[in-house]
């Protein structure tokens, strides 16, 4: 078992941004100590990105140089390729596939790659006898990947949600502390580089959608299946909502949620209603958070640090060491010929309690027209909040209902949407009682 | 990678009580999913109890019963055993050293034996080429033991710390929230189950003192050391410490804390002000909850059920996943031949803020003789608390000091505790700020 004994694992690392460096920099940091964790050296044998003489504080002069990633996957001097560049095709997905064929491990901590190809490149992988680990690709810090597909391996799992993506959670944590509105609060998080110069993909739930994904899968073993989360982003979310939600006694986080359901497995990311005392509702900041639920383990709260350069390269550093350990399990936990054939249940199916915020003219009958419209869906007020009166002037009005369903909320709310005294369209916001 | 395609794990399982049963219907409840997951069949081949006749809820007709566990180490048609017998010595630690001998895995949920002889069986292990697995030694439902050894395997740990034992989580939210002394809670606890009818051993802080062993050799890739643990358990803590931590901005938790220091690793168990907004303030009832702190992951913070027939049959199951995959690691994270040197830091070195709360006559001179005995020992007071002043009457007079040492507080408390004025033993209880 000593550190001699067993040859060193080589690795090519393509891509030396920000997280690249991360790793590169764990390995110098802590080569001794994971060689004698692992039994064996690990060692940075080729290196690949777009421009050589970029300084980047790490040293890579020992290391083969590769202009064009997918070349890295041919040299014989590497038994593993980090692939880092990022993107769901392109030289990313290049590389991975070519790496793949070659008989090569790959360690990525692309989710867009994953949540998009995932069951292609997990079924070439099984094929080849290699592992494709992608611990990184969904909230570095936490080991939630190894711990669906290993640790909680004997639990039949019913839901697993989050906080996925530090961006949102950032910008919603600070609209709460500051009674901000977004646009502010996005900018100040793109002036401290929080989010990115487009936060399409961060505030816009995509990002946490393909986490989802991902975790959907390795917990139901199904498919990873992007194309049914049902997604929506931060950008409604109002100052006045977080504050109304305080009052409720909730706070709004963006929540990606997978669950299997009447309907089949449903996957769901968009701001939620969390209940102010739940685990969830305390993650503040750019921290992420997941929550297991499982028929044995019962529920089990992880929190760590979403992203970063630390916490993804020492995921990444996570899945080398398995792989220098020999350690092997099917990528989404169950071999791709042993997948479930859950169906995707369809989100009108969904059903729970809703938040709905309106702006309407404090005229006499308004209040009727939309209970009526509610009773005719169906529907179920739980509770009605409205202050200051001041007729023939808009004022809020803010309701909760009872448990109902996606459709008829939906339905309710395109003849609210039409009432001439409802001035702009309803808010929704869904409220989960975890 | 067929469930069929590779020969079933045959496994032995001593001990039928609680955690004994909720195996066997782990496996019997979930066996299909798992067989999926592993790629091959689980069965129970082998059971040892005191009693074959008492009825347990599950069929073990298919298996050899033996009524001696350590028989169960020589039967051919068992690859692995897993000990649910308990107890540091006797029938378990015969059984798990003929079961190595013999050349089969072990898992077991013992901390007593690990925390006692796990360097010896570790390297019994390691010799002959088996597992041995003890996640559901250390809060069950956490998987921290993988995580440490596994995910986190490119961090050097700083500092781990946690809620290892749900009596006494369970007792202090309930003192917390009752307002109630620890006699009457614990009898409360005792009558729910919650609580042993010998309480010893979990008041008194052992078995989490147990468990932190088990973590700090895990993360710090040391041999395990139970004897340099500092232990202190709870039944010193009344509710009135409990309501002026609470005024101070504090929960009393109590913690096993195991960290690197200018002295080498320190662990120690013992009651704990954490600053109310820390994650591990919020952890109520029967949960457990560990913090890791690494160089690259930073922190990250795990919350689950510690005790119970399902978590901890769960991280039973999850270890017996991995030996049925066919992957093993050293059980303490490296190997016995690569454990570190370190030493162990003596708890008098330790650094830290302290509370203390005194029983003191009111009258003058009292502060002064006080405050000079801190002074003469270095020890700087941050803040002094007294309410209602009644002459020649008792009062309380709480404190909270500045980072000092151990041993000057020690001192200074022992030249208190003479003083005519001070009434009864001072009441200490160290503050960690996380």
């Amino acid at each position: 078992m000593s550190a001699e004994s067993r040859p060193e694992l080589r690795i090519g690392v393509a891509g030396l941004g920000t997280v690249g460096v991360g790793v590169l920099k764990l390995l110098e940091a802590n080569g001794g100590l994971l060689a004698q964790r692992c039994g064996r050296q690990l060692r940075v044998t080729a290196v690949s990105a777009r421009d050589r003489n970029r300084e980047r504080g790490v040293d890579v002069s020992q290391a083969t140089w590769y202009d064009s990633a997918e070349a890295m996957a041919s040299d014989n001097a590497v038994d593993v390729v980090v692939e880092l560049i990022g993107g769901e095709d392109g030289p990313a997905k290049a590389l991975v596939e070519a790496a793949i064929a070659n008989g090569k491990s790959v360690v990525t901590a692309n989710k867009a790659l994953i949540a998009r190809h995932g069951n292609a490149l997990a079924r070439a992988a099984e094929d080849k006898g290699v592992n494709l680990s992608f611990e990184a690709a969904v909230a570095g810090g936490i080991p939630i990947v190894k711990v669906l597909r290993e640790s909680f391996a004997g639990n039949r799992l019913s839901r697993i949600y989050g906080i996925l993506n530090g961006t949102c959670n950032f910008i919603l944590t600070q609209m709460e502390e500051n009674a901000a509105e977004f646009d502010e609060v996005l900018a100040e998080a793109q002036r401290l580089g929080y989010a990115e110069a487009d936060p399409s993909f961060d505030v816009d739930g995509v990002d946490a959608a393909h986490k989802l994904a991902i975790l959907a899968s390795v917990s139901f073993g199904r498919p990873v299946d992007f194309d049914s989360v049902h997604i929506e982003g931060i950008r409604q979310v109002s100052a006045l909502d977080i504050a109304y939600a305080k009052e409720l006694g909730y706070r709004i986080k963006l929540l990606g949620i997978a669950g299997l359901t009447d309907h089949g497995v449903e996957q769901r990311v968009h701001p939620c209603m969390v209940p102010e005392n739940s685990p969830i509702a305390h993650v503040a900041g750019v921290y992420n958070a997941v929550v297991v639920e499982g028929d044995f383990v019962g529920q089990a709260v992880f929190e760590g640090q979403g992203a970063g350069a630390g916490p993804t390269a020492s995921a990444v550093v996570g899945d080398l060491a398995d792989i220098a350990r020999g350690q092997r399990v099917p990528p989404f936990g169950v071999a791709s010929d042993s997948f479930q054939t859950l169906p995707a249940a369809p989100m009108p199916r969904h059903r729970g309690p809703y938040y709905l915020r309106l702006k309407v003219l404090d005229q006499p009958g308004v209040m009727a027209d939309i209970s009526a419209i509610l009773r005719d869906h169906a529907v179920s007020i739980e509770s009605v909040l409205q202050r200051g009166r001041s007729p023939d002037d808009a004022v809020s009005v803010i309701m909760t209902m009872h448990e109902t369903e996606e459709a008829a909320m939906t339905a309710a709310l395109s003849g609210i949407k039409n009432l001439s005294a409802v001035l702009e369209p309803p808010c929704m916001i869904r409220i989960e009682h975890f």
